[in-house]
């Protein structure tokens, strides 16, 4: 069965489009996808790689883009959705422990449709509360253990385990040390992950 | 018949693969582009757009993902190509001639190929005239039209209507008034022609 790694950011716009279409395609091919929030506000900034911020046309283009694609893949969305979001560590601190807790997937497609549909801003209170209470679990603990040293440590080491493999944006797919950016390449990852190369 | 605006600077490195692929993906689609050099430099830096002059690692990713999708299309390419290139406004300048000539599509092509096949600077004078050459048309007298005031004004008539249009990087496609983004968007601005959305 191919394996994919999934590295994304709660706060990448583009990444709404995988997190709502993975479960569906990882039936239709087979395949398993391994999830790993990392935080790619550190990534980028690193880089100085700065996509949207003070490019007007470009970040509506995104929009726009990501509503064609949403219908593509009949997502529903209200966009624009609220950006940049607020605490973007945070919001990847609770997903990485949902994770190793066994809620994290469900926690992540819930956040983003209280963003991208609710039109709530994904790095707040209200909107991380809110979307662990719909994973069963208790928020008021839930953010606290999100925001212990051990969190943090954990979610800054994949963080910089996603930089050392190559990765600098999200969403990113990794299949066998090869890097693949953009939902737009999850396709190609998979076909990296089957015979080696992109058809 | 489904008709796509192509949008291009020669100097922009994705552009190369819709550049090599464009006229077989028109005859198996039955499809008509009409190729629009333009000045993508002007547009990106007028929207503060820099997408990889200081960042080593987006531009690594930039080349192995180009070499990827060559080896998809069954495009040959010798990478990296030189980059960036010299006299980008020229190379245009002699493109969009070309196009009013009927030789511009023929020149563009040659163009990428000594640039990604042969590794020569695509706004050097040395690539420029070879180009040239290789349309029959003459070299020295070509570069002195390109370099008129008539195809520079030309030039940026042209690099003004992309921009209006919300075009801010290449190769950009544009179908009523809709633009696709990217060589990964090619199919979504044939179906966006056909049907009026994506699918």
């Amino acid at each position: 069965m191919p394996e994919v790694d999934f590295w994304f950011s709660i706060g990448s716009t583009y990444s709404f489009l995988t997190v709502m279409r993975l479960d569906d395609w990882c039936a239709e091919n087979d395949a398993t996808v391994h999830w790993r929030p990392f935080n790619v506000r550190t990534v980028m900034s690193d880089q100085q790689n700065i996509p949207f911020a003070g490019k007007p046309v470009k970040s509506a283009y995104m929009w726009r883009d990501i509503e064609r694609r949403a219908a593509k893949y009949h997502i529903h969305a209200k966009l624009p959705a609220p950006y940049p979001i607020s605490d973007l560590t945070l919001a990847n601190q609770v997903a990485l422990l949902g994770m190793r807790d066994g809620w994290g997937k469900a926690f992540t497609q819930n956040l983003y449709r209280i963003w991208f549909e609710e039109g709530v801003d994904a790095g707040s209170e209200t909107a991380l509360s809110e979307a662990v209470l719909r994973c069963q679990q208790d928020p008021r603990l839930t953010l606290a253990r999100a925001r212990s040293p051990d969190t943090i440590a954990a979610l800054e080491t994949e963080t910089d385990q996603a930089a050392k493999l190559g990765v600098f944006g999200a969403p990113s797919f990794v299949v066998n040390g090869e890097v693949f950016w953009g939902d737009d390449r999850l396709e190609d990852a998979l076909s990296w992950a089957r015979i080696g190369h992109v058809v």
